[in-house]
Parts: C-alpha cells; sequence; structure tokens
C-alpha cells in the first residue's frame, strides 16, 4: 500500500471506514494485511491509505460501485468482515462516496 | 473532535486530506487543533476524524459544496493553508467526495 495513492482524474470511489478497535490483537493485525493485498488484486481497486490512533481511517479508492459490491462479497472478505464486527472492533462506519473532485502536491 | 462522527442521514460531503508531514513540529499541531475548533464553527460543518501514522488522514464531513467553498476560504485557514504548502507538508492530497450510502455498528 502507497502512501498517498496515485489516483486518476474524478470521478472515482472512495469508501471511508472508520473504527474503534477492542483491546489486543486477536489475529487483528495478520488479517488487515492480508486483506489490503487481496484488495490490490480485485478489479476496479485504485489503492488505499490507512492511519490509527484513537481512532482508525482506511480510504479505499475504485472505479466504480460495482467494484466496491464485488470486493465487499468477497468470500474471505466475508470471513473477515464477521470476525470484525464480533471481535476486533468496538464501532465501526463505513461510508462510500463518490470524489468529484481532487487537488494536491 | 468526537472519535466517529455522527453524520445524518446521506447525501452529505466528506473531504478527504491525506497528507505527509515534513520533519519537525514548526507550529503545526497548535494550527492543526486550532483549525479543528474553526472548522467546528463553521455553517455546514458535521464533524471531522483524524489519525496519522506515516500518513495522516483528517475527513472532515459537510451538508453541501457551498459549505466546503466557503470553508476553503476563511482567512484564518487560508493563513494555515499556505503555511501547509511551505513547512508542514511534504505532499498532501484534498478529494471532495459526496457520500452517497453509509452503515455501521
Amino acid at each position: 500500500m502507497s502512501l498517498i495513492s496515485k489516483t486518476p482524474k474524478p470521478p472515482y470511489y472512495a469508501v471511508i471506514f472508520t473504527s474503534i478497535r477492542t483491546d489486543g490483537d486477536n489475529g487483528y493485525g495478520e488479517t488487515a494485511n492480508r486483506m489490503i493485498e487481496l484488495a490490490e488484486q480485485q478489479s476496479g481497486f485504485l489503492g488505499a491509505e490507512s492511519a490509527r490512533e484513537d481512532v482508525g481511517i482506511t480510504v479505499s479508492y475504485w472505479t466504480d460501485l460495482d467494484s466496491i459490491k464485488n470486493w465487499k462479497a468477497n468470500t474471505e472478505h466475508l470471513d473477515a468482515q464477521k470476525i470484525g464486527r464480533e471481535r476486533w472492533y468496538d464501532t465501526f462506519k463505513v461510508r462510500i462516496s463518490k470524489v468529484e473532485r481532487d487537488y494536491g502536491v
């Protein structure tokens, strides 16, 4: 995962995943790395950025909504989502958004 | 700034600000806190989430594009943006996106 994703000219999609972790690793770190590796292999994946302090934020970028839907339905990812809800996350929020404009240096 | 923002039912807007810092504080911390305080006073501001490890991610939420435009043009914020480009950020990217759907626990 590169630090700042090299995304194409908008429009494209961003999935903003914000979470608060439970205590202890409980297999989280390994699965989190695997999910990035797996996401990178999905059709329509453009990149991801991630940081955690009190709150964790992972933003992944996608070409279109169908790619996001397919990733959400990926079997290995579904298993991870289930464990996430049960064990790793105290609370989380997923926001699916369409990037309309971007700029930077 | 609450950890996970309590945003309303979509649609609303998310400004995804991703950055890599230069070395040293150089007044960054104080201004970053002040900008959150100032953003909270703006019309249309819904909340913000922030974390930094190798990369820093701050996502702020807004009711509409005009509110984002007004915040970008705020005088004190303009000063901070200038110092940011000159001193605090090695690279950064701003992405303005429309949240179409959200869910969580």
